[in-house]
């Protein structure tokens, strides 16, 4: 059969903040029939989503790693790769995934030092600069949106702050909530690590890590005094690999998954190559956050981002009404054939997170926002026993 | 649409030793509408496909892990959590994936010992005694089938020498290229870990690193002296997810690549639910490689296990007729649009392999073997210049 004639099954409408809702034309090349990994057919399609995977951050020169993995496996690429034991790490936490991403430069001998923010604010950029006059960091690392608050912070003052203070600092993204929802321009900038996984506003299934690096960053994992302290997430192992997929021959180090990367490369000729520029769609982004954030307000709900402007426009995270826990909250969403999810770490079941993302915030067509803003108005009703 | 609906796009048939050929019921399945990871809709699904990955080597204790990864993450996974930096691994290699096993080792700092076969061959039994009289290892690795030069490895003779000489010694069975196609009786044997990969025998795409450990080697793992050296691969994140979702809960640690655990679900049902036994597939398996074992003898192509009885049944690796390079037997068969693979490692121009595994094997109604053997006659005809 042919990819129109396809059709995914009937579902409930899932807006979580990843995995999201994704097109026909992804899920029929998630089932493309089985293809060698190392057949002639493949390498373009692996070579093209390496570029691809450029064009969305705006890079002309950074090295991408697509490896089969959840996107956590991209924080032990940059904890096994760029830091040396015994280095310092600087952490700019702004929740659960900035405690995690601390866990995994400590397993693998990093010290790390965390400037962590109240629950739902961001860190200030002062204590930053505080912080690296006091000691020579390896790297300093920014969740762009934590998925746990929908926290967003700017990369820009930091990296400005690192340049100003400690320019031989690289600056580390965790792109996973914001790559392809949020702008993210990676050579102007002067990122050197960006960080993603493909189930989020890349909009293909989960199971691919991905991350970018910049040519200095390359430099510095090469002049490495000791060896790779991981063998599956080592660069050595896979920028070989990258380079001879993307030059457009085959190369060995362990099987990529192939259908997923068919996935992603439809995903992202969506993305890149469509009617829509990156620029349009995250002005889309905003605008359907705008909404669901407007309707929330309304509802006299409050965000969990405590400054409107450090909040990401891919997601919103809503304190629950008073008295009401986020699993009721997700369960009368449910009732509707919506799926949200509820808060997480330890404050999990005060606040409740809906995600808006890709298709959902894009293809207005859809009517996911609509959807998601009268479901959410009889949801609070029926919670807090007032009619909607 | 539904799973009777949909039809795989015509293709080349792939018979590499993996990825192979795979029912539209489990690309059906691949294509499922994004899920939540935590849903509970999803929780059963995971959770009956780590039951089911036990009883594929017939284990009643066994405790599964399914992380999203090669097959190589299982090499990351038993020298992170199971061998401590310092501690003593013998590596029993008999072809390109033993290298790598034991360069993974090394990576997390054991002390590596080879018993290298030569090209072809396996290792000496007793040799194997006077390696474990000599000093005391942690674990002692075997590759079943090696997929480089298609040489099984019978693990129960080494077994037997280990709880003769050494009975603490863990015994790992790389099992990437022989679960759900060689038999195995995990319990039965002792065998303490098994590690594999969804994309060979167990007939679902790539993307799934896919390791059983027994209960003894649990323990030896929960013993540890020091923290586990990998956070992605750590069964400290891990064993707690599984646990959970097997009891029918969900948990987080790192988001799981949800469409492929559905087209890995499936395939489990058709391999473990359906008429067919395991014991028949092993036999359907044993009956394809011996019809492609044979044809080969006929055409005088020599197989590269200098054994017959220590070939594998999944797959078939021979020497080219003398003066032909296995890249040219490779695109002869593309040609006739037939997928095999080269050869493996520094012989690799010598020898090429054909993959008969999961339905290539059993579904006898598909002709893939008929087909396979039929090319192979041509090809051989084609390559030195004679008639088929």
């Amino acid at each position: 059969m042919s990819t129109q004639e396809f059709k995914q099954a009937p579902h409930k409408l899932l807006v979580i903040p990843g995995p999201i809702e994704v097109t026909d034309e992804v899920l029929y090349a998630n089932a493309h029939p089985s293809v060698s990994h190392v057949s002639a057919e493949f390498v373009p399609v692996f070579g093209d989503s390496v570029r691809m995977t450029r064009d969305v951050v705006f890079s002309k020169t950074a090295q991408p790693f697509l490896i089969s993995g959840s996107g956590t496996l991209g924080w032990d690429q940059i904890s096994a790769n760029l830091v040396e034991p015994g280095e310092n790490a600087l952490v700019l936490n702004t929740g659960y995934f900035g405690d995690s991403f601390s866990d995994c430069l400590r397993t693998y001998g990093a010290n790390v030092d965390e400037i962590k923010a109240d629950f739902g604010a961001t860190v200030d950029v002062a204590e930053v600069e505080k912080a690296l006059q006091s000691k020579k960091y390896k790297i300093v690392t920014v969740t762009h949106v934590d998925t746990s608050t929908a926290v967003l912070s700017d990369p820009r003052p930091i990296i400005a702050a690192v340049r100003k203070v400690s320019p031989e600092t690289l600056v580390v993204l965790d792109g996973v909530c914001s790559v392809a929802s949020e702008e993210i321009r990676m050579d102007e900038w002067g990122l050197d690590v960006i960080m993603t996984a493909s189930q989020k506003g890349l909009g293909a299934p989960p199971g691919l890590s991905i991350v970018l690096v910049s040519e200095r960053a390359i430099k510095v994992f090469e002049t490495r005094k000791g060896p790779v302290s991981a063998y599956y997430a080592s660069w050595k192992r896979w920028l070989p690999i990258m380079k001879a997929y993307e030059s457009g021959s085959a190369a060995y180090f362990a099987t990529p998954p192939v259908n997923l990367i068919y996935a992603y490369h439809q995903s992202l000729l969506q993305l890149t190559k469509a009617n829509l520029s990156l620029e349009e769609r995250f002005k889309l982004h905003a605008e359907a956050s705008g909404r669901v954030k407007a309707a929330a307000a309304e509802l006299g709900l409050k965000q969990v981002p405590v400054d409107p402007s450090a909040a990401a426009n891919g997601m919103t995270a809503l304190y629950c009404p008073a008295g009401v826990k986020s699993s009721q909250i997700a369960s009368l969403f449910m009732k509707r054939g919506v799926v949200i999810a509820g808060g997480l770490g330890s404050q999990k079941d005060t606040y409740f997170r809906i995600g808006h993302l890709g298709i959902t915030a894009v293809e207005k067509s859809r009517g996911d926002v609509d959807r998601i803003i009268q479901v959410l108005k009889e949801v609070v009703a029926e919670a807090t026993g007032k009619s909607a």
